[in-house]
């Protein structure tokens, strides 16, 4: 037997226990935003260290930031031909709104071809796929390739402490490559990489209108309702071709070259599809772009959430105090998202009304990015994939914000690799999110071939 | 000592028990939008049974209706010159944002002159005042009024079963006029009597875009967000006059005449002392109307609740399936509740992208009303206020409804005389809700010159 037929049989053969270890992953509620939560957060990052040690790494440490901590670990043996730094995060979105769930977020559940459980897309089983992959060549075989995992707690509340981690622990971090599981594929079929990323800014805006809630019937109609303001707000935050109309917004917005805008128009591609996964009957977005072109390459703005007034069930007949909402921005090459904010307030400022008292305040902020397609990592994460689904991976630019990407590249110098195996209608943040488990299978494999095609490409360096 | 005298001695003297009455009755937690409040509503509904049985009533009901169960109150001596129907309402808004309460909000607690608690001052005292005045007379007197206590506990929640009620004892609750005691007075010095209330509709809309919540950097800027729906439509529903732009809205809407605009400009009105207890510095609403005007006497339109997607500490960065939104409408003389629920739906079919589902419920709906100020009831209590302020009452129209002012003249043929001592800084509907406790001294009072001054008519008249 081959080396890699060793391997692959193993996986095989250990396909159940993957299983059981996935579900084991998936039932500690880590979620990061919800402070009672945080015994949870620990007690994920045990779930990983133990892991490490029973595959004997050679250092294996939960460190504190003052935030959520990190795991980091570490495996080396004599002469390595290369250095990985492997990227992945343990925490989750919260779970809301419970009730749509058809099963207990906490209770991960198989049915058919998928898992469903919060996190198990993004990204317990992205992390466990490259886990397994490893464990199943160490139990194989020698792996003469340094590894270095940074694991965070923290990804889905924006990294507050990832760039500090990385700017404290640089000599420690050194690598040739990060390899960044926090990704997926087109379709279960058609291998991808993503080759760009958004960028991300979250704030939270608050109005305040009179100093308490009144009767609407004595004071409706003499003053402004803090609640129509932050509508009024909110609608012209786009004009009638879907354009955010914040001043200077694109002002540093890199237009889609012709070349490019026809590489992503060879992405597979249905609006009809779309339309289905969605659940609405109509597509919407910025006018002369496609979709593959919205959700990749032009930026955009979300209100995530809104809250003022009375909610409750059945009626108060309340003129509120205060509105809120969350405005999240998703950016591209070469938008700065420290100058969005001051674009943000600008627009604040010549808005809304001057009785009304408005607080900004930012959540997260991070930069997009764009990465080398031509580099010998890259190329031997494409022959892994070519050979696994029998077909050449696409190249995306993706919708998401994933900062460690952009800050890996500024700190470490390090250009990252996208390889996980999510797929776009998984249900991620949302209810019932799940997992494909053959392409779960195929993503263990991958990160095997990986191992093999980069220990082939340094050889004949030698 | 004359009959005025041996009564208003009586109050001085009980006082204090007075106080230990309203705080008892104000410390029951009688929320009637909340279910769980229902045993308490209950309790509220006994604590008024025995307060009548203690003066010994002919008749002391609680009434069941299948909603929170009203109070219905009986005395009746032989040969009665004329029948009172009193009504007042046990129920009381929810206490929320209860984090702005100063004190517990069901924890009556005297500061200053003032009383603070959730439904002291709507309305509470007013019912009391009114029942007090009752007890301080029958004590030292004999009382030839037949009186017809109609206590509800479903008003904050606009009065569900009120209609049908009224219809089923029509001939229980025969009367020659009503007293309702959900009312108010100008300020501390100056009396006023309420000849109009505005109606209300009270909505609740709800938009449904994508079938559940979906990752906003993947799907967002492709579809359209129903958050961004509601307040591109709640933005729409007035134009920059501050007028409501409902088709056909104000069609019904009877203009003010020159004699009524004149006689409500003589209301002693200060924008600026408007601004200092609403805590903003401008006033704002419908083009060409003093604020006066505004609150009584035209209609509004106001959002009293707004929620949609995350609302948690923290960032999501989520594209909500759902949006809400808590609509209502303030209305006047002849504008038909009936009609504008088919104006709103009119509107939604107009501004709403056929791409959001949208969904629109009633959750109360009453018509406006205007009294009679020429009746021999009405001048009766002009003379008590008169007499006991100093100075003749003003008359006002009013921004709040209370809806049962119309059932009763549509049902039983009962004009309402409105006689309550809340001020319009009360706080009512908002935290730290209070009641001036000298007003309301002046107001018990007042109710007693009131019955002197209906026994001195009706005696004349025979």
């Amino acid at each position: 037997m081959s080396n890699q037929e060793k391997v692959f049989f193993y996986i095989d053969e250990n396909w159940d226990c993957f299983i059981e270890d996935l579900k084991e992953f998936v039932s500690i509620p880590s979620i990061s935003t919800l402070p009672n939560y945080k015994g949870d957060i620990l007690r994920t990052a045990q779930w990983l260290e133990r892991y490490f040690q029973r595959l004997n790494f050679n250092r294996v440490e939960i460190i504190e930031t003052g935030g959520h901590p990190f795991v980091f670990a570490e495996y080396k043996e004599p002469n390595p031909l290369l250095t990985l730094l492997i990227y992945g995060h343990y925490d989750v979105q919260p779970v809301d709104p419970e009730n749509e769930w058809n099963t207990k977020p906490f209770q991960p559940t198989i049915k058919g071809d998928c898992m469903y459980g919060r996190g198990v897309s993004d990204m317990k089983a992205q992390l466990l796929a490259q886990m397994f992959a490893t464990q199943a060549w160490l139990k194989n075989s020698s792996l003469p390739i340094h590894l270095k995992y940074v694991i965070e707690g923290e990804e889905e509340i924006g990294s507050p402490n990832m760039q500090s981690f990385l700017m404290k622990y640089k000599d420690l971090l050194k690598a040739d490559v990060a390899i960044n599981c926090d990704a997926g594929v087109f379709s279960p079929d058609i291998p991808s990489i993503t080759y760009g990323l958004r960028g991300l800014t979250y704030f939270e805006l608050e109005l305040k209108g009179p100093k308490q809630d009144l009767h609407s019937g004595l004071y409706g109609g003499t003053i402004r309702n803090p609640i129509h303001v932050l509508c009024e707000l909110i609608a012209k935050m786009h004009d009638e071709n879907g354009k955010v109309t914040l001043p200077h917004f694109y002002d540093k917005v890199k237009p889609l070259t012709e070349e490019e805008r026809l590489l992503l128009s060879q992405i597979p591609h249905s609006d009809e599809e779309w339309k289905n996964i969605v659940g609405m009957s109509e597509l919407y977005g910025e006018a002369g772009y496609s979709t593959i072109e919205r959700v990749g390459a032009r930026p955009t703005l979300e209100i995530n959430g809104i809250i003022g007034g009375f909610t409750g069930e059945g009626a108060k007949t309340v003129l509120p105090s205060k509105a809120r909402a969350k405005i999240s921005m998703r950016l591209v090459p070469d938008q700065e998202p420290e100058k969005i904010e001051e674009y943000l307030r600008e627009f604040l400022q010549q808005h809304c009304p001057s009785e009304i008292e408005w607080n900004l305040s930012l959540h997260s902020c991070s930069p997009p990015a764009l990465m080398n397609l031509k580099s010998p990592y890259m190329r031997s994460a494409i022959t892994a994939l070519t050979e696994e689904f029998g077909r050449a991976p696409l190249f995306r630019r993706e919708g998401g914000s994933v900062p460690v990407v952009a800050w890996l590249q500024q700190i470490l110098g390090l250009d990252s690799i996208m390889l996980g195996f999510a797929l776009p209608d998984d249900g991620i943040h949302g209810p019932n999110e799940h997992q494909n488990l053959p392409l779960l299978k195929k993503g263990i494999r991958v990160h095997c071939r990986f191992y093999e095609e980069l220990l082939k490409d340094k050889s004949y360096e030698k």
